[in-house]
Order: C-alpha cells, then structure tokens, then sequence
C-alpha cells in the first residue's frame, strides 16, 4: 500500500498544547460553534473530561496527561509533590469506562515516580504528555496501514461508523475514522453512514462536522436505520472504535455498537473495531467486568434543554455496551491485528 | 383468561368526532402542550395527516374516513359527488405507506357510491366512519386478547416497543400498547422498555407520556440500548406494530423495527407484531414491493429547530424499514394469530 504523506490531513484537532495552558474544543457546541476553552490547571481539565467538553477514549488520555504536566508546572515549591500526586487522583476520577485514561495516567505516574525536583517533574511530565500525544497519533497512522491490509478493497467501499473516533476523538487523525479517512485518501471509499449517535450525537455534531470539513463523503442516519442500510447491501464494513478491551477480546464502545455488532453479522457485513494498544486492558478477563458509566436520564429526555419526554420519566442511559469478542471480525491496534479475536489471538499480541 | 372490562383505560384518545367537525390531538406538540386542532373540512384532514399532527397507521385510517364524512358534510348541493371524490382522492395521498388509509378510504368509497343523494351520503359517510372507529377499538381488544394467549405469561415479565402504538396511533387502546395494557390490566407486566424511536421521538414524546398518564411503568432508552438491554435479559418480548403487512408475512413499521426483530432473534427473545387485519395487503407479494416514505433530512439534522448536524449534510431518512417474516413470531390481528408467519398462514387467515 503507497501512500502520501505530505497529501495526508490530520483532520481537525481537538487539543492544543502551549507549555503552560491546553486548549481544548469545546465539542459539546459543534457544530454550530468553535469555542476553545483554556484549562489553565489540572482541576481544568477534569472538569473539562466530566463535562465533555473533550471525549473520545485516546483524546481523553491525552488529555489527562497534558493535565498532569500542568499540575507540575503550576504546583507550589514545597508541596509539589503532594499536588501532582492529587492531580493524577482526581483525572483518574474524571470518566470510569476508558481505560486509555488510567493507562496515560501510569504512564505519567512513572514520569512524576522518578523526578527529583519540582523543574524537572514540570519539563519530564510535559515532555511525557507531548510523547503519549504524538505516540497517540502515530499509532492512528499504523492502525488505518493494517486496517487497509484486513479489507484489501479490490474497489471503493462504503462503510458504517458510530459515534466519533477521528482526529477530534484522538490525538488527530482517527482511530475507526482514521481508516476511513486513509480509505478517502487510497480512493478506496465511496461514502460513509454516520449513525447519529443518541444520545449525545456525536455522529451528528462531531463525525458528519468532522468528515464535512475534509471533503469525505459522509450520510447522517437515525441509529435506527442502520439496519436497513446493511440490508440494501449498501455497506461492507462497519467500522467502530473502543473504549476498552478485554483480555478475551470483548470491546466496550459507544452505546449502539453491541446492535451494530449483531447487526453486521446477521448481513455478512464485517465488523472491525480499531484501538489504540493502550486500550487494551489484559486485567479484565471479559467484557462483564468492564465498569459502564450511567449517565443521567436528562440526557435522554431532553436536547439542549428541550424537553422531549414526560418531565421526571425513568430512564436507561448506559453510556457504553459490550460486544463480545465472537461477533468481531478484526481487532485492529498499532501493534497489529487480531482476527476473530480470543483470548489466545489477544495474549499474542498483548502478554 | 378473565378480564374485567369495567376496570379498562381505553387510554388517551388522539380524536374527537362532533359530526361536522373533527378535533386531533396535535401529537407534534406533547408531551408538553395539548392542543387539540378542529380540521372543519376534509382538506383540513389532509393537512393534519401530512403534517404529522395525527400519526399511527390505524388513527390515520380512522382520520380519513372521518375527513371524508366532513367531505359530503360540507359540500355544495350541485356537485358533491365530484367534492366527495376529489376529498377521496386528496386523502389517499397524505401519506404513502399506511396501508390503513388506503383500506378506510375504500370502505368509505363503496358507502360513497351507493349514495344516492347528499343527505343520504352525509348521513351514511358518517356513520361508516364512526363505524370504522368503533370496530378498530374492539379490534384492538381483540388482539390483546390473542396476544396474551400467545404469551401466556406465568409471572409478570417485561417488554420492549418501538414508536408509538397505543391509544393515540389508534382508535384508542392501542395495537402492541394495547397488548402491554392488557398485560398491565393483568398484573403480568414489570416493566415497558421504550425506544425513543428517532427521529420522530414517538417512544419520547408519545408512548412514555400516555403509559406515564396510565401509571404503567415504563423506562425510556436511546434507539441504540435496545440490544443491551435484551442482552441483560431483561426483556422477554418485542412487541411492536405495523403500517403494511404483505402477503408473505414481510411488515413495514417505524424505521428501526427490522433492528429490533434482528436483535430478539439474536437473543432469542420473542418477537410479535401487532396490527389489525386493515394492515393486511395481501395484493403486495413481500415487504420489496411496498413504498417507502423517505422524509426530509431536516428531521435528522435538527430538532425542534435546533441544528444538531452541519447544515445540508446528507441524509438518509427513510421512515419505515420491512422486516422479513421469518424474523417474526408471531403477527396478531382481531381476525387471530399467525406464528412463524408466511404465505400458508396469511392466506388461511386472510383469503
């Protein structure tokens, strides 16, 4: 596969690093609105997470990273150590199911573990955090070069995609929309159906905006219709990313991706989930031990304030599903491919 | 299986028939306002019909028989005949993939024809049209009856359903709402399970307001939840309705019903359609042949007025799917029940 780099567009960033402040985009107001919020602290950028302010697994991470690094840029002399250690505990509080966040946080944790001093904890984290964004989107780079090699497309496709996993949900480029993007690039790709993505919509506000921008061919569908796409043939692969893997090879992802899963296989349609390694947690044995945040019922019952349903309502608002193993065609990471994931496939790549 | 009649809710009606004038429930506003609009005329049924205000395949049905009764109502003496015909006419296309309408507004013209003065006609097109009001109601009992026998329940479980069904999409008591009412009446019910069934919101706005009205327990979920929750086990049933059913046994129902018939299979969980016998369409070979609605893609990109998507991103937005008979379990009318359903078993009710 030869491709060209210097044609190559990152897509639009959801970070910016400027040594002593992160600018994040706020993508609760796209895509109507570009408002970058400045988290000038650690406390910041947890709220920023909790708030949603920045999402997508990888973006997360490296999110929290850059939050330590400020967490020693602005910790007082004396108790430096004290604060950046409070820092790492309350980013790790900050969302419960991705997992790429308490892997950047260890990593960071064994940056801070080894400083001696508070100016060399603030240059070795911030250096850490720049290494695990760039790593982040390099890993995307190699992930879209192994997802060409499992598809193989002898003409241009099209494909289905949940939620949002391009270069806003990373550290740019994109996990599952990275593919897409390096399909776009190939000429390999006719158009991709964006689940809108109840309940936040992020297929709406975030991947249509998103492929919009770059010229990529993109339809918007009701989460609902995406059955009725695959059964008009019209689609050969549905491409997703993840929030978390198990050591079985079960993926927890964006509340919808389980259905899409059971989806694909009953059309013959192959199902790829594409992650960054620091996805994978070898920990866990299967997906029934993944933590699924529930979020509140607002969400469900209302859109930007308004009201959609009876007022009070019970509702069922899991943030992420889990899909086991046995419906996944290809587990795609920087690392390489796991095809027909297992727990045999998955400790080849990851023991 | 004894019920107790008296102690019925026929549920939450959607229309008001004054003779020569009819009131709707304009749906497109609840749950948060109830405005009821008086159509004085047939074009104003039309309107209605269109527009949404009314919606569910056997209350648009009912609707139409009723503008064709304001039809002879309001016409001039010299050519009421060619009003009549032309309201007729307007009516059968209101809305495409309703079978029901089609159905009313035939019943309607054999009445019509066989008038043979303006008094007799409006006297005669009313009472047909009240008479198609009363019998989709005790249809609808009917079929809860038959549905509970298909069920037949030994402890209380819960179920899933889609859009809405219940007292507003039908003469009143509703067609699978119906069948959950009954199982309320009965003290078999733990739980309704709704979708909120974008991109209408009908789960939202309608189903969750009405059970919410009638104390029966209901959770609300995001489309994509459905197959996590069926994979919890919490739900034992699908239960949804129809628009069209062919002669094969294919339905069309509300964009997102295929999803759901896929997913129960998958979790052998059961599946039923409910609808009365007016669905039936039996000069359509299978669910290939039927038409279907695809509606403006503003419903997708915004709600309420509110962008959520990049202003004209493409969308596809169809508003009903086809489910394949062999998905299905069982498909109830007033006339009985047809499990596994196929060519065999729709003839020998429906021939």
């Amino acid at each position: 596969m030869v491709t060209n780099p210097s044609s190559r567009s990152m897509g639009t960033v959801a970070m910016r690093w400027h040594g002593d402040s992160l600018e994040l985009l706020d993508q609760r107001l796209l895509p109507t609105e570009e408002h970058w919020i400045t988290a000038e602290g650690a406390a910041g950028v947890v709220q920023c997470i909790a708030d949603m302010v920045v999402r997508g697994a990888p973006a997360i991470g490296i999110s929290a990273a850059y939050g330590v690094a400020l967490a020693a840029r602005h910790a007082g002399a004396d108790d430096w150590q004290a604060e950046v250690s409070q820092a790492i505990q309350e980013l790790a509080k900050s969302r419960p199911t991705a997992v790429n966040l308490f892997w950047a946080l260890e990593r960071m944790e064994q940056v801070f573990n080894s400083c001696d001093s508070l100016s060399d904890a603030a240059k070795r984290l911030a250096a850490e955090a720049v290494r695990i964004h760039e790593e982040d989107l390099a890993a995307n780079l190699a992930m879209a070069d192994h997802a060409l090699g499992v598809i193989s497309p002898v003409q241009p496709i099209s494909v289905l995609t949940h939620c949002n996993t391009g270069a806003l949900a990373t550290g740019g480029y994109g996990t599952a929309l990275g593919v897409i993007r390096r399909l776009h690039e190939e000429r390999l790709l006719t158009r991709v159906y964006a689940d809108e993505t109840r309940p936040w919509l992020q297929g709406s506000r975030l991947t249509a905006w998103e492929l919009s921008r770059d010229d990529i061919p993109v339809t918007l569908n009701a989460d609902g219709a995406a059955a009725a796409i695959m059964a008009s043939g019209k689609v050969k692969w549905v491409i997703v990313g993840a929030d978390r893997i198990t050591a079985n090879g079960d993926v927890a992802n964006k509340i919808g991706t389980y259905s899409l899963a059971v989806l694909a296989r009953h059309h013959d349609i192959g199902f790829m989930v594409v992650a960054p390694s620091s996805t994978v947690d070898m920990s866990l044995a299967s997906g029934i031990d993944i933590p699924i945040e529930q979020r509140d019922g607002t969400e469900i019952r209302e859109i930007r304030g308004i009201q959609l349903a009876p007022a009070g309502v019970e509702v069922f608002n899991p943030v992420f599903d889990v899909t086991p193993a046995g419906l996944i065609d290809a587990i795609v990471t920087e690392k390489g491919v796991i095809r027909n994931p297992d727990i045999i496939g998955m400790r080849a790549l990851f023991s």
